[in-house]
């Protein structure tokens, strides 16, 4: 059998209309949100997701709003024709990628409400998309505001908001009944969690597992700025969270001699570490002393490139206080 | 023919089922919000949806989201089996009535990240509303960062972000084609508008005229806790916004004067201005000399009742700058 085409709708309308044809027809739909340069990580999104749904679609839309202007929005990688023969390639193929032009342009209402002059008016605490820069007057943002805090919102203030905000737009417009997010942007995948529940989506959202190069690195489009001695260097990364782990199995519950471990190791082999917290593996609140399920999570650079990283232990405390 | 009785829906489930089978029946499903104890403004807002739709559901729920500990939720008028009545006395009835119990509650899983603690840790700006008091968890808001800010947004600081919430969870439960809300809560409107816009959610948002009483009181429900005089006093606010439209039109544009206007007659009337100010009907800046549609906002507190009303002033500009 041949490999099934996607079909490729750009048009916001002509993409909710699709998904209203499939459900009238009592189909499950199914949504993988990306921002394309798609990996082996995204295509075990799409082959979890047919385990859920009738139909699936898949998107791909690099989200200025969740960039901020001194971030490398201009520099995110992109290969459409490639991703459309991966996403070819899986057993089943896809239906449809939603590859929308600007998903911020609301026509020509747009000017009244925002421009120039209002940059560095968007969030509260004066942090500012390219979205906001760009005076399309868009200013509606979901915020999830404990959760959005600690970890990557520290260093990327206006990042979970973008990203909150996007994957409501691609629900609003797609109407799924699933969607699949990787583990690997854990915070992302909580952010959205939360954000499910909270606002009373009717969507199941699925996280999963990590995939890794056959040498640990966890699969990133960011890992193609990666030159071939930072790519070695950044093994440090998951070396030392499963270093970490194995201690944790062994008893060392103490999360300070745990991190010093995991920032030892990285800043040894070069990396520059942004954060590693072990934290709750719910609420991502920082943890002292292991006592129930926790996500280890790491962001570091390496040159030019940030990596993120996460490993989750979940000890069997048998009674250990 | 016997009045129709509305079917009452109290679980969200419950509610989405019923308005995805009316969907599925090729029905366009109206909605509208409202915190109860039911006036002829609401019921107007019920009678101009029933021109767009097949079928109506109104939403009766009180939002604690939207109130901060200090304002007036406990003492918010409610009046469930009147309001039936009244919905059942309208031509064609209605078909459901949303009447949820608590939709900030999401079960076992939310002491975890939540709870008497973290009270004050709402909003960036500090305002915490009576669901984060709560302890329940909930953590996701709808913000639009500039329409939210001026106007009522000043003295109620967390409103329209727990407006721009609360109609986001209806949408998302009820999941309607078509919205309609009273324009005398201008702002919040415009709010909804934008949010609806930014967020790509494929509803109609239809804003409703404003209804009065004979002698020209904006309709609220608040209005019951009004003393006879305080009624009398009240009526200021129309008549002075009235005299203010009437002087535009003849030719008199300086905001400052007309607002002169306007707080004078109501300071005199015994009322104490909370805010009495001319924006830009769309983006609601602030206006200094009026050569566009705008409206004229008011929010006054006679005795401990907070009463709000506007008017929109539309002139023919003939050439003039």
């Amino acid at each position: 059998m041949a490999p099934k085409e996607p079909l490729v709708i750009t048009d916001k309308d002509q993409m909710r209309k699709w998904s209203r044809a499939a459900r009238s027809q009592g189909k499950v739909i199914g949504l993988v949100p990306t921002m394309g340069y798609l990996h082996e990580g995204h295509l075990s999104l799409v082959r979890e997701v047919h385990k859920h749904v009738d139909v699936v679609a898949v998107s791909i839309y690099v989200n200025p709003g969740q960039f901020s202007p001194t971030e490398d929005l201009s520099t995110y990688p992109s290969d459409f024709d490639g991703d459309i023969q991966k996403l070819m390639s899986i057993p089943g193929g896809i239906d449809v990628v939603f590859h929308p032009y600007n998903l911020y342009d609301y026509g020509n209402d747009t000017k009244k409400n925002g421009g120039v002059g209002e940059v560095g008016e968007g969030g509260d605490d004066g942090a500012v998309s390219c979205i906001e820069k760009s005076g399309l007057g868009h200013e509606t943002w979901v915020r999830v505001e404990k959760l959005e805090k600690g970890l990557c919102g520290k260093s990327r203030p206006v990042f979970f908001r973008g990203v909150a905000t996007i994957v409501t737009k691609l629900f609003n417009i797609v109407e799924p009944d699933v969607a699949v997010f990787g583990k690997k942007d854990y915070q992302q995948w909580r952010v959205i969690q939360r954000m499910v529940r909270d606002l009373d989506f009717s969507i199941k959202v699925i996280g999963c597992e990590i995939t890794r190069d056959s040498d640990g690195l966890a699969m990133s489009s960011r890992n193609v700025h990666l030159s071939p001695e930072e790519r070695e260097k950044a093994l440090s990364i998951n070396k030392s969270l499963l270093r970490a782990k194995s201690a944790a199995e062994d008893g060392q519950v103490h999360c300070e001699k745990l991190r010093n471990l995991v920032i030892q190791s990285i800043t040894e082999a070069g990396g520059k570490i942004d954060y590693a917290e072990i934290v709750d593996l719910e609420s991502l609140e920082k943890v002292e002393c292991i006592k129930g399920p926790v996500v280890f999570c790491v962001a570091t650079w390496f040159g030019s490139v940030r990596l993120i990283d996460n490993i989750e232990i979940k000890l069997k405390m048998d009674g250990r206080i």
